[in-house]
């Protein structure tokens, strides 16, 4: 067995390990729920040591929140725009006790807002080399706990910004009045389109003007306890997009390249029917994709330095 | 020691008894820690003996969450246009265990978004008794935990909307990302400011988009640990208050009377001035006047039935 390659993409719910042959195919993966929130001080060389048990000896690179201030060494980010090239150049390497030299993506900031991200920016480098038609000038969205929409124009990002949709649902199904002490959810489509439309229809008002929807309408007995999981989900999700569309992240018409975890996709391709968004999912592991990409980048992969 | 009324305002926090005299002044006031939300169950009747011990006996008013789901007796909303005579026509009688009666004060329900209140149309009927100029045509605010935007036409309310801002605030503060593992709060008037500045400057697109800026101000070094509560608290009242322009329950130059504990009313007093809307605080005590009006209206209290 040998390997060309290694990547971590080691977020703050887990951590995911590639071992990549020659040509920068993936030949094997693990997952292991050691991601940055959940490991405990010094953690890191012991999940790093598991994570790669076994695997012949190949440069190792890594990106997300491992290189945050809670990770395993806080790296700086990369001020956008933002190319593969940048994204290489500013590998950090730290040594492992094992001796092994871990390079360490950079998260990347847009200073505009300001905004930051830690681990997208790999996501978005392996979706536009998937689809490289799209690189030129491409939007991204990256939906999940902080989802990211990301602006790309010539292979570089340009610009992003961060709705925390994600979190704020957890939020508001585990501690607010609107989702505690209701029974289990039962997947409801029509409940989920509801909030989808209460969210477009608030116009420029938007969602916070309509949560409460969801506390009236179940004391109306015009939603079922069990489908509130669902109406807030459309409610939130409606109001990323019609955000999205405010501020220009997206536009009708235009596509939007969504990269993610299938599920989570789908449910904002459905969402955006009802905005006229044509979201589009990216093929493939992208941070596998992009993890390869900038290595070879970098030139940690022989032969492949002008593979980029 | 006589009394002319009782009144319980009773709500999901705390139970406040007042005794009043002959002519609708408050002659004593107790506050117990006896919301709703704290109760055990069958724990109303001991509360109600508790608040009133030693009181002489009287007619009891009482509004709130008090005739809520969760409440002592569940009372059914009053839809809206409302004013003080369909308020005080549709109290509902409840047999207390001591044999008194206690009349509760129902909830409104605007069918046209729909969205409900209890308690809140006790303090428009007392803020509008208070400022009798208003009760023709008056825009309230009552900011809290679920603050509510109000319309008054002909002394009725013809229809409102709940912002759970104040929720949405202890949620972020308490459990996200944004606001846990941080020191304690400073007061930082310059962090409100700023937070109040961004709501406003999202246009369109709102407070999602900005949500996550406490974040990046903080790891950029441009937020103290210390201030972000105040920078969240600005960009949620912010938030609400952009809303409320967006969706016509406030605009420029008119005026909102705001009714409320002072100090949250005077942090919305500093906000608004960011929105040119002209806040103003109610004077007096709002539910204390609003249960006597109420009562009096009801002919509850004695030569006072057209006192409305």
């Amino acid at each position: 067995m040998t390997a060309a390659l290694i990547g971590l993409d080691w977020g703050s719910t887990q951590l995911r390990a590639y071992r990549y042959g020659e040509r920068g195919a993936v030949e094997a993966v693990r997952t292991l729920p050691c991601g940055v929130r959940q490991l405990p001080a010094g953690g890191f060389a012991q999940a790093f040591a598991q994570a790669l048990e076994g695997w012949p000896a190949a440069p190792v690179i890594a990106c997300g929140m491992v290189g945050s201030r809670n990770g395993w060494r806080e790296t700086p980010y990369l001020d956008t725009p933002a190319d593969l090239d940048r994204l290489a150049a500013a590998l950090t390497p730290l040594a492992a006790p094992d001796g092994r030299a871990v390079h360490l993506v950079p998260g990347l900031r847009d200073p505009a807002r300001p905004d930051v991200m830690r681990g997208e920016e790999t996501q978005v480098a392996g979706a536009l080399a998937l689809e490289p038609p799209m690189a030129r000038r491409a939007r991204l969205l990256l939906p999940g706990t902080h989802s990211k929409w990301v602006e790309v124009r010539d292979g570089a990002v340009v610009g992003f910004a961060t709705m925390m949709t994600g979190e704020l649902y957890a939020l508001l199904r585990q501690h607010s009045i609107l989702g505690a002490a209701l029974p289990a959810p039962v997947p409801d489509g029509d409940a989920f389109r509801r909030g989808v439309r209460a969210a477009r229809d608030s116009g420029a008002a938007g969602m916070l003007s309509r949560l409460f929807s969801a506390r009236a309408l179940l004391l109306d007995g015009a939603l079922a306890p069990s489908s509130v999981a669902d109406y807030l989900s459309g409610l939130l999700l409606g109001e990323e997009l019609r955000a999205a569309l405010a501020a220009g992240w997206a536009a009708p018409g235009e596509p939007v390249l969504v990269v993610g975890d299938e599920a989570l996709c789908e449910r904002y391709l459905r969402a955006a029917e009802a905005f006229g968004i044509g979201l589009r999912r990216a093929p493939g592991d992208a941070a596998a994709h992009g993890l390869w990409r900038i290595a070879a980048a970098a030139a940690l992969v022989p032969g492949h330095a002008t593979a980029a």
